[in-house]
Formats: structure tokens, C-alpha cells, sequence
């Protein structure tokens, strides 16, 4: 497995592997790695010949305030890790690598963006489409894989990869969950010990939201009303970004429950971790 | 010469030459070509194996109330014209090809934008950033060719190339003027014949602020007042958008008068046609 500090080292090695006619398959992390990230790996080995991972914390997604300092960063971890999965590259880039001196050419989506965390994170999505398009140049990849755990990040990647005409397929892997239910996430790290045990209550109130739309008898904001009934009652201090009931395509809040998909998506505050998870729910 | 106005087309297309070792020059246009463009294809024919040129009158980068309706179009008078120079390939594609439902992403640039046209013109050069990331995607070339013409556009996309780590080399290559001194301009044809008889004068008033540069003994502020002197005497009915000094690489107005680069930039209507024109100088 190689490391490689710099752009043109990544374009050298991949460039090899092209002409030899390999598959690159690129999965593109902040590090602190886990079963969630190593599941995107491991599909990654299995379709292609060869298999990027770039760590890098982009600091242009992080609002004001935000964690970006405290971000959890154990590259010799993640490196052994990368290693054990059979990786070939691994990008690991320094800021100034990524963002040069009078850096000002930013990728934005505007529609998808504008909900769940997008109304909560300004900015936050800019800096993912940029640092993601970026990445894309550099690596030239074949087929690219993200978490459904960031299901908004993943549509809006897509939505990009469409509207800017990357060649690149876009694969979302489902999410990883510990035993308790509790979605795998780096900022689980922030959890105290209590904070950690009630956490799993945020994946029980969207089961509870799958059951209650199955049964077609509730509106969605008597639903989410239920779901936030949940949260407060199980997770104390627990502060509620959003409870949302959306159409999985536009993200836009639906009025009632149809046939079709319909994902429910929660942020949550424990302490400083700010938690994400969702479901999604096939009416027939 | 093949024409494709389908992306799936032009990627098999460039795809093939690519495997054959072939260096990939790529000029985007929007149609209605004049010896401008073709110095462009002159230097893509000589530098590389394999010349695609795109024609697409791109709505995003003009404003409202400007004139992409009534923007000059002749695709086979250009297509003649392409073939007569050796080009291989014309991307020709339709708004809907280029712009699909619900398209939502962009390409912007924040800092060389905010000056020159970009207070004129707000929102123009996220259009031409937009559409020449979505170009370069579909065409993947190792060179692109821009005109000098346009400075401060061909600034912005160095610029993005470089912040975005597109793999691609831009050449910049000199304004062609008509023998009265009139650069060169698809909107040159918006001009009735008594303002084409006087627009050289632009032309004129950078000369004069090039000798007067070279003087060292006025202001930029002297000077520019002195250009638009020029440009109100001898044009009538002329609206200047704006005379600017500035330095070539920050495009923000210069203080005084130093050793190095300095460009000067005009943009004028002449009637419903904008003119734009510049200057580099060179203090020694």
C-alpha cells in the first residue's frame, strides 16, 4: 500500500493503473475509520482493480463553531486498517496540498442543499461538493462509494456527478450499525459513557416512524411528533436539529404518506456530538 | 470531421484517440467564429493530435435583459469554417443536452469575479465556469484554449483549473484584431456601420493609456479619466461600463504606477452591442 502526500504522486500511480487497464475505485474519508468506511472498502476490492482512499478533515466543510479542531485524527490507525483491507492507495494530503494560497473556486449545489443539515450546516455542503470534486480530479476514479448513514451528502454527490458530467459511477453502501442499533459514526468518540448508552434510542425512534407510516393511518408531522416524543423521553438534553419526513429524491417535506420511498432523517445534539442517522421506507 | 451533440458521443469519440496516445486539444466557443477563434484552433492543430471545438451559446452566463436570444448563430457557416481548419471533433449539444431537469449545481469563483465584469455582470462568470467544468468533464483535453480577449475570464479559469485540480493545461494566446484595430467579436456584428466606423476607437484609448503608463508621470486615476476622454469624444452615444487599471494577476486597481504588469480594461455599449478590450503593459 502506498501513501502519497501529493496530488501529482496520486495522478502518477493512478495513471499507471489506467493504462494497465485496472478499475480505480475511490472512497473518500476524513479518517477515524470504521466498519462503515471499511464496508465501502471492501465493495470497493470486490468491483475494482484498484482501490483509493484519501483522508483528508476539509476544513471547508466545517461551519463556525463547528468541531473541525477536535475532529478525531489517528492516521497511523486508519493506515493499518487501510492496509489489512488491501488498499493500494491512500491520499493523505496536507490543508495547503488541498487549499492553496488564494484559494476561491467552490462547487455548490443549490437545490438538494437547501434542507435536513443544509439548513442547519450553511456552507457545510459547499465545502463537501468541493472538496469532493476536487478529489475526483485528482484521483480519476471509476467508481466512487459513499455511506446512506450522510444519505443527503450522498444525493447531492450524485446530483453533481450528474449536473458537472464527471464520469464516475456513484455507489451509497447501506449504513453499519453497532449491535445496539446505534449508527457507526467518527463522532460517536464525542459520547460519554451515558450519553452512549441511551444514543440508540435515535435508531429506535425511526423504526418507530417505519412502523408508523406502514400503517398508513398518520400524518407526518403527527409522526415525526412521535419520533421527537422519543428522543426527548429516552435521550435527556438532547437537543433536536430536525425530525424530517421527505421525499428521498427532492428532500422536500411531504404532506402525506403515498406509495413509494419516504426516508426519515434525524439530528441530534448529545452534548457536542452532533448525531445523523435515517431510514428508509417502502410504501406498497 | 464528426459532429456530436450527445455527451456519450464525444466521451467514446475522445475516449478512442486518448487509447491511440493522442494529446487532446479542446476549444470551447459559442459558435459565430471569427479569426479569434480560429488562431485558437491554429495553435490546438499545431500543439496537439486530436482538436475538438465546442459550439454552445451558454444561457447560464448571460444575465437577464442581455442578449442570449438574439446572440449570434450559424452553425454551418461554423461548422465550414472547423472543417476547412482540420478540426476532428464539434461538440454541439442543446440547452437540455447541457442542462438537464433540475439541474442545480455550480461552478463559481469568489475573488477574480468580483471585479472588472463581474460587477457589471453578476452571476456571468459562475455561467462560464459552470459550463467549462461541465466541458471539460465531457471532453477530458490536455490542452484548452482561451482568448486573451477576454482576460479576465481566461484569469477565473486558470484559476479554477488550478482550485479544482482539473488536469489541464490552459493557453491563453493574443487578441486578433480587424486592420482598423477593433478586436475581434462575435457581437462586432450588433454594430451598424456608423458605430463600427468609431468602435476602433476603443482600441485607440488603450494605446493611449499604455503610452501614458509608460510615461511613469500619471495617476491611474489621470489616466483613466484621460481613456475615457478618448472614448466619450470620439464615440458618441457611448455607455461606459468601465476604464480599469489593475494588476493581471488580483484584477484589483492598482494605486500607482510600478515596475511589472498592468492591465488595462475597457467595456463599452456601443449601442445594444457590450465591447470589451484590453491592454497588458509592461514597466520596466
Amino acid at each position: 500500500m502506498i501513501v502519497a502526500l501529493k496530488i501529482e504522486k496520486v495522478r502518477e500511480i493512478v495513471k499507471k493503473a489506467k493504462k494497465k487497464g485496472k478499475l480505480i475505485g475511490f472512497i473518500p474519508t476524513m479518517g477515524a475509520l470504521h466498519e462503515g468506511h471499511l464496508s465501502l472498502v471492501r465493495r470497493a476490492r470486490k468491483e475494482c482493480d484498484f482501490v483509493v482512499v484519501s483522508i483528508f478533515v476539509n476544513p471547508t466543510q466545517f461551519g463556525a463553531g463547528e468541531d473541525l479542531h477536535t475532529y478525531p485524527r489517528d492516521f497511523k490507525k486508519d493506515k493499518n486498517l487501510l492496509k489489512k483491507e488491501g488498499v493500494n492507495l491512500v491520499f493523505y494530503p496536507k490543508v495547503s496540498t488541498m487549499y492553496p494560497k488564494g484559494f476561491s473556486t467552490y462547487v455548490e449545489e443549490v437545490s438538494l442543499s437547501k434542507y435536513l443539515c443544509g439548513k442547519f450546516r450553511p456552507g457545510h455542503f459547499r465545502g463537501v461538493c468541493t472538496v469532493v470534486a476536487k478529489l475526483f480530479n485528482v484521483v480519476n476514479p471509476d467508481i466512487a462509494y459513499f455511506g446512506q448513514k450522510d444519505f443527503q451528502q450522498a444525493q447531492i454527490i450524485k446530483r453533481m456527478v450528474r449536473d458537472l458530467n464527471f464520469p464516475i459511477k456513484i455507489r451509497v453502501l447501506p449504513i453499519i450499525r453497532e449491535k445496539d442499533g446505534l449508527a457507526m459514526s467518527s463522532r460517536n468518540s464525542y459520547l460519554s459513557p451515558y450519553q452512549r448508552k441511551v444514543a440508540p434510542y435515535l435508531y429506535k425512534s425511526l423504526i418507530l416512524a417505519k412502523e408508523l407510516i406502514l400503517k398508513k393511518r398518520y400524518s407526518p408531522s403527527k409522526i415525526r411528533k412521535e419520533v421527537k416524543k422519543v428522543i426527548k423521553e429516552n435521550i435527556p438534553y438532547a437537543k433536536i436539529d430536525y425530525v424530517e419526513i421527505v421525499s428521498p429524491t427532492t428532500l422536500r417535506r411531504i404532506k402525506k404518506i403515498d406509495k413509494g420511498e419516504i426516508l426519515v432523517a434525524v439530528a441530534v445534539y448529545l452534548g457536542k456530538a452532533r448525531l445523523i442517522d435515517n431510514i428508509l421506507v417502502r410504501v406498497r
